[in-house]
């Protein structure tokens, strides 16, 4: 049985599903930025609201000449023809079906349509990622430079109480991903005191910014619209490049640390649940708190806990 | 100066929330389940989705008279009364605004226009609200009735853990309202002894149940549809009966605990941060877990953590 989660999820006819993806598709000139007029940031989300779509970054390159072999392919005699290239086709511009990752062409002329299914399970995904979000402790506000905003004293306890946190689960970590500003780097070094030989990564996906104008706004930040313009797309990158199922050669359940900021978290749980994006600022994160995200590998996203910092003593928890 | 915050988070011009205003009353006569056929649950949800709006849930009826009054007050003319009558129309209706609650006819008549700001300021909330939303513990699955469903000895443990925690938290509480159901009402009589002289209160409405179809479906879990059609109710009402502003008449900040169950409190939470309600599922709690929410008085709410569980040793730690 061919499991095609694109299509079970749509919850809509055939016929509604192709004239909701005309429609997206003549929405995808209409983004919500350009009627705001000109200069207004774009934080470049590529997925339709609305939908849940579980997703998946594959690792080979497809083209769009897949999608019209598909509508003539025996299979699609099965089903719908309009609502599988309907699908196949918006998944296939964002690369996120297994069965895109598939020759169907070849599969046409020479071997038939039984072994479709084992060519697609080599496709798939098999592991399942838990995902550890942590934000930095408290940091020197005062600092002119993000090199001179270093933890503060409190800021070091508290990462030493993250990182035996961790430790006391007991986990195989594979690795801890790490923004490369100071005070993440700094509680990072901290934290990986207590998981040694767990390799560390810096990158600047995971540098704090402005990802998104929030709704309701707030008063006492107001970035420039070219903030939310670099920085969100900069953010948004962040979460496709991490935030996705396991790779199909991963065979065992993967546990990754990433050290970042709070308004980067906020963003990709938002996105990795597929709320609104917009909302993220209606969540708080503590300093040095936990957030752990599953992804399964079917797609399917679980938030288990978000900014849990029970393991500090009350006294030490802040969240400036 | 009036804050009237139902129109300041409008983001739309005048004419589109008139025209938006109309097609949100146009479709109200053709909500989901509606179209979805005979026999849909409703879930019976008022908000519209889509606009995110502060809301209060005021003392006083109001009757849909004031919004025409409104509409010829001389305030109107300081602002587009089309603008100002969508908005009021709406929150009108939901009983949302504290402008709402003035009775304005007297005020054109008699006190003019400069009074309005100290009326609306007798009616406005003043303190925000804390509200800790506490999973019951472990419980034993294969009790037949909810009698027989009682806390295992590891739940009773973390039931312990739980109101330990939130005792250090050195709070003054003012109640713990929690659901009727026995692992419940077990989990607060264990919770209580750790915070003496704070008021308990039962309640049906926070009783376990199916709150809304999730978005994704799960496959181990699929109740009737009458199941969605009478629990989704309830526990709507459970939302807006618990989760609003503070009162006006109230001076301090509160704190109270509210002790439920995991859809509850999913449900609860999407429906406090304004996302799609449907995505309830897409969360995980832990028994005995804390979940915090704050209500400033201005109706903004932000979620301080989801599931925390922190302070609990990892080998006590469950889902189930």
């Amino acid at each position: 049985m061919v499991e095609l989660t694109g299509i079970l999820l749509l919850k809509q006819s055939p016929r509604e599903a192709r004239s909701s993806l005309q429609a997206r598709e003549g929405q995808k000139e209409r983004a919500p930025w350009d009627e705001a007029g000109p200069g207004t940031p774009s934080p470049g989300r590529a997925q339709p609201s609305g939908d849940y779509q579980h997703f998946l970054k594959p690792r080979f390159p497809v083209s769009n000449a897949r999608s019209s072999a598909l509508a003539k392919s025996s299979l699609t005699s099965k089903m719908d023809a309009g609502l599988f290239k309907a699908s196949l086709a918006v998944n296939c511009r964002n690369r996120r079906e297994p069965l895109a990752l598939i020759n169907l062409k070849k599969k046409n002329e020479e071997t038939g349509e039984e072994e479709l299914a084992s060519r697609l399970d080599h496709c798939k995904a098999k592991a399942t990622r838990h995902i550890f979000l942590i934000r930095h402790s408290q940091y020197n506000l005062d600092g002119r430079a993000d090199k001179d905003r270093t933890l503060t004293p409190l800021g070091r306890e508290q990462a030493e109480l993250t990182g035996h946190r961790l430790a006391s689960f007991g986990l195989k970590f594979d690795q801890i991903i790490h923004s490369s500003m100071t005070r993440a780097t700094e509680t990072t070094e901290i934290i990986s005191k207590h998981l040694p030989g767990v390799k560390k990564i810096s990158t600047d996906l995971l540098r704090e910014g402005a990802p998104i104008e929030p709704d309701p706004p707030v008063s006492h930040w107001k970035p420039e619209a070219v903030q939310y313009y670099e920085d969100g797309a900069r953010i948004e990158a962040a979460f496709r490049n991490f935030i996705h199922r396991a790779d199909v050669k991963q065979e065992e359940d993967s546990y990754e640390i990433f050290v970042c900021h709070a308004n980067v978290i906020r963003y990709i749980v938002c996105r990795a649940l597929q709320f609104p994006p917009e909302g993220w600022l209606r969540m708080s994160l503590n300093n040095g708190s936990i957030t752990h995200l599953v992804i399964r590998p079917n797609g399917r996203v679980a938030l288990r806990t978000l900014g849990d910092t029970g393991f500090m003593p009350p006294d030490k928890i802040t969240r400036t």
